[in-house]
């Protein structure tokens, strides 16, 4: 099952109550990729761009994972997109210190053929008219498409958004995100409008405070782990719907159970980004280390109650 | 197993977004003794305090939920205890716009001899020289002493909270306040340091973001039902901790097993208060709908996920 990553390779610039980065290697699209690659053992094909600035070392740390960058644009003469912000004493909220769109305010996805065979498209946080634009290129609709977004766009280009959020199948927003979306308070209301958007499936990650994933039918919790400490929440969300998409390629299986289980390894996924700054934590990971952390969520939310 | 619920009776005026009362019958050891009544089969010891003002029709309530109101004391010539808030628009967060003492600025709290087969104690948020008062009136320490406090104290009678702290098994406290107590922002960090103060557990309650239980060496999580209207949070948390202290005494056992049990069956308590305003929905429910709602704890969280 192939798995196409759209989405930003960037460079970051992080501060927070523990410490300050300089430029470090980011983008949504490099830690979707990077978690994914734990679960999927075929090549994940990435779509993004970078300027001529992007160091060949990251493009092979990339393919160390087997992430497979043919369709990654590569502008030689232009700079890589830039973003800097500043966590708060909470780590829950933060500041953008600075944003260069460089190779990105004229990014056109360009899908290569050797990329058609696309099963799970997860479409990482960019203008929602770039996300749609890769859909419409791909000859078969994917099997699952996956879209992240943020309230940038809702504030700027609702329009655009809806229309992209109507033809997907899973859409991942956060709680304020989701109540600014349906104008709605209650997450469980919120949740039932977004759904008649277009998904059929809606994920609302609340950070620390763990993701929900609803249907129309259903809803189902999955937990955050409680963390000694939360060095950077920086890529958090995107490891998140990485680790997620990365298991539902794998196993092949779109069910609703499933979903379930993909979301607790995305969970675990986003749990060992935020013990370091950006994707230092994400690299090199065992897979022993993986299923240990797992096994910790498994514990933290097991109980055992026989009803009548 | 007898259980001995301590804290206050009381009227309270709320206003919510949804709406507003007059005064209502409300107090921590109401919500305690209405939520347990509906796990422990035997009476419910209860000790408080009211003014002549408090209705019968009250107290007859809470007969009915076979509480046993022979250690409340009732001061015919002065005033039932009064609070009044507002919560702000995301009902997470309220204001008090006013609290009269009253009979509680010179509560005295006597253990009655038929009360002293004390096997579970539940001491409701109240004045800490006061919930150790009842304590010392304790002729045999009973098996688990659970405490539930507020950052009142901590602003106000550090000294006295922590010297009865040290003395009770179980503390229950919300997320922010375990942070003023410890002085730590990591919730992990936070417990332990707590755990190091005296009790064995620690019980971290977070509102619509469920709740935390910690000992020494192990975690658990328990999710809040994600609810389509949350009308009124007002003893949202007491009623956790009927629900909590209820099962434990019913079932006889304080293993960490079965307290992971009795959190869920306390967050369907909680899940319950919350949706209409003071003890209304509290009152009359059937087993066969705390079933149900506890079934609904169950489908939330649960998972199955076969590591190798």
């Amino acid at each position: 099952m192939s798995l196409l990553v759209v989405g930003t390779v960037a460079f970051d610039a992080i501060e927070t109550p523990f410490g300050k980065t300089d430029k470090i290697i980011g983008g949504a699209a490099t830690y979707i990729s990077l978690a994914a690659s734990y679960f999927l053992k075929e090549k994940i094909n990435l779509i993004s761009v970078v300027g001529g600035d992007f160091p060949q070392s990251a493009l092979e740390m990339l393919k160390n994972h087997h992430v497979n960058i043919d369709g990654l644009q590569i502008l030689k003469d232009k700079k890589t997109f830039f973003w800097s912000g500043k966590y708060h004493n909470d780590m829950n909220t933060r500041d953008t210190v600075a944003t260069e769109l460089n190779v990105l305010g004229e990014f056109n996805p360009v899908v290569p053929g050797s990329y058609q065979d696309c099963d799970f498209l997860m479409l990482g946080n960019l203008m929602p008219a770039v996300q749609r634009a890769v859909i419409s290129q791909l000859a078969t609709r994917p099997r699952l498409i996956v879209l992240d977004t943020m309230n940038f766009w809702m504030d700027t280009a609702i329009g655009e958004l809806k229309e992209t959020i109507a033809v997907v199948d899973v859409l991942t927003i956060n709680d304020s995100e989701a109540r600014q979306l349906s104008g709605e308070y209650s997450l469980v209301k919120a949740a039932q409008k977004i759904l008649k958007m277009g998904p059929k499936y809606l994920i609302i990650k609340k950070g620390e405070h763990g993701a929900l994933l609803f249907n129309k039918e259903q809803v189902f919790f999955a937990p955050a782990l409680p963390l000694e400490d939360v060095f950077d929440p920086t890529g958090a969300g995107d490891s998140f719907a990485g680790g997620f998409i990365g298991y539902l390629a794998e196993t092949k299986d779109i069910s609703f159970e499933n979903m379930k289980r993909a979301i607790i390894f995305g969970s675990a996924m986003a749990s060992f980004t935020v013990e370091k700054f950006g994707v230092e934590k994400l690299i090199g990971l065992t897979h022993k280390q993986v299923d240990e952390r797992v096994q910790e969520f498994i514990d933290l939310v097991q109980f055992d109650i026989a009803l009548v």
